[in-house]
């Protein structure tokens, strides 16, 4: 990497390590031996971390994450089987539109910007609606950067007897998740998020049983989880031309996740990159849109200083000078901007996060005052 | 790139430039100006090499050939429309298959394993299905490397005022093409091909009138090209995660397929590799399934030897040992092997395989009659 690239605080792609991007400087045969042994290797660990080994199976997906999450929409859901949607934020509105766009029915909980949902609203919905199939949830939505409840919707739904499917692309690697234990039907992550590998593929785990019984259900053929299950069980090979150089990024990236100690390992160090930045930050006089408890060690949504000296742009540009990418608000109820924690950052980059954001405030001429927490909005500020 | 890999001479992914695959080596934020820019740049010049300026746009998608295939047909074809597909080999049954999990009603003229669909047969067709609004046809098929005549077809489906959409993927950048005076309504290709880029993600060049009115047409909201098309416009973005890196690459990829003198350039070092290739592979007693007529530039196929002593996975291992990866055969109707001569493959690599392949064949006892012209099966070789 050069050292003149900036850092991405993102919620990927992220900044990846030197050793992750040379595990591309080799051309690798997509039918060959040596490549399928990658992909099994991934598969495998993947749902080694999911803890599915004797539940789930784990299928590799090319294109982004939301195309992993239509693949298994639209390949598990029953057309005719009737789905509750978990809404609060960009993502699971997402889930929305892709289920009407396949023409299969939902219901939504829509919890607006940044709201959890909670167990207790889901019993609810469920026991109202008896013929709800599935229910799907975003675990971490960046779009406010909330880690959702997932274990109390779990569990709920476990004892309404109805299938659960998380779209954990921000977090899986990062949060603990154990899909026979929560349980989960179907968990969905990619390639550029907490497992640190670069844009290009992404994965659903999902229970075996589940799979077997969907086959001939997909509304696309490029889509069909089932028929590239199938295709990889039977040859080793991915249906269609795979994203040979990003899997061996993937590979590495996996080796480097597990000597950093794993999930937990991750987590230690998101949650210190998290509680270092929202500190800084605040001292500085930026406010957090969400309470502690709802902060996720992924991103933070800040709020857009009141001062006619901001503008996000400048803001933006300053900071990117200064060696920094940060990520723009997904608000629809207030100005913010979003700061990642994701990625190889450490200690030292934090640091100068935080300094490269003073820098900017003096470049732009913005003074904040540093609120008491009494000043802090409640509205947004509780859930 | 380690002096260890081996060349893969397949229909790609492809073996790639050391630089290509340096250019890789940087992280990009996907919502970032840097980054927007190269994407634009890729469009531009894509759509500069198929003469699209004044009439098409070009949009890339996420995913293997297959993705930007589904992509097309699903966005631009009108549901209730009806379609001729033409095939002759595995990439235009997939296109049958691909129209059939979308419930799009086509007709199919299937020449079989390698015969060329010709301009006549198509305009009975279509004269004796005057419902008919479009027509699919491959450029080059890999399945058994012929390249089919797309001009008189073109000129065909403009006589009869229909429209036409190629798949183009193993031969655009190398075969010469133009969108306008074709004409061809859409032309979809990817960036694991002739332009030498590593794969994951692939483009559709498409008229920007028939673009326009297939707004809410599509059947996926991954997929839909009328959608990625609005997005990029409006922002400059790729709508969901594009695979940062492997676009990177593509840039790189595109100047050097311009150093080596563009289409032009690249057909000729492809023609060459492919003659020399043959001849040699000849010499050694191996016959092409196809006439010189109809061999394409891109991948050419082989009969097995007759012979007890052939059996493809010892060959394929023998030749690999040696540095060179090749390609099964995909016939129906008998066995093959097939030997692809796109990548970065010189005169050099080209004597190296056929060494490698003489080499081969001593290491498995196999002695080749070198056989007269006449002895060639008819039934296989003419068209």
């Amino acid at each position: 990497m050069s050292s003149n690239d900036p850092y991405l605080l993102t919620p990927g792609p992220l900044t990846t390590s030197a050793t992750v991007k040379q595990a591309m400087l080799h051309d690798w045969g997509s039918w060959d031996g040596d490549f399928n042994a990658m992909t099994a290797g991934v598969c495998e660990r993947l749902l080694k971390v999911a803890g599915g080994e004797d539940s789930h199976v784990c299928i590799p997906m090319q294109g982004s994450g939301t195309f992993v999450v239509e693949a298994t929409l639209g390949t598990v859901i029953r057309p005719s089987s009737r789905t509750l949607v978990l809404m609060n934020g960009a993502y699971g509105q997402r889930i929305g539109k892709i289920l009407t766009t396949l023409g299969r029915p939902y219901l939504a909980i829509d919890k607006g910007d940044y709201r959890p949902p909670r167990g207790s609203e889901v019993a609810e919905a469920l026991a109202a609606n008896p013929d709800i199939e599935q229910v799907v949830v975003v675990h971490c939505e960046t779009s406010s950067g909330i880690l959702n409840p997932i274990e109390e919707i779990a569990a709920v739904c476990s004892k309404a007897g109805r299938r659960l499917i998380i779209d954990s692309m921000s977090a899986f690697g990062a949060l603990p998740v154990n899909v026979a234990q929560l349980p989960c039907a179907a968990l969905v992550s990619s390639a550029n998020k907490c497992f640190e590998g670069v844009p290009g593929f992404s994965f659903a785990i999902v229970d075996r049983e589940l799979l077997t019984a969907s086959a001939g259900q997909c509304h696309s053929l490029s889509l069909d989880l089932h028929d590239q299950w199938q295709y990889l069980e039977k040859t080793g090979q991915w249906r269609y031309t795979p994203p040979t150089h990003v899997v061996a990024a993937f590979l590495q990236a996996m080796n480097e996740h597990e000597i950093e100690g794993g999930v937990a390992g991750r987590l230690a160090r998101y949650t210190r990159n998290r509680d270092r930045l929202v500190a800084g930050l605040r001292d500085l006089g930026f406010q957090t849109l969400l309470v502690d408890e709802w902060l996720s060690p992924i991103i933070t949504t800040f709020l857009s200083p009141d001062s006619p000296a901001f503008e996000f742009r400048r803001f933006y540009d300053a900071i990117k000078q200064r060696g920094f990418v940060i990520y723009p608000g997904k608000l629809t109820i207030a100005d913010s901007f979003r700061v990642g924690c994701i990625g190889q950052l450490h200690d030292a980059q934090i640091d100068a996060v935080i300094e490269a954001v003073a820098d900017a405030c003096l470049e732009l001429g913005l003074t904040l005052p540093v609120p008491a927490p009494a000043d802090a909005p409640d509205n947004l500020r509780t859930a």
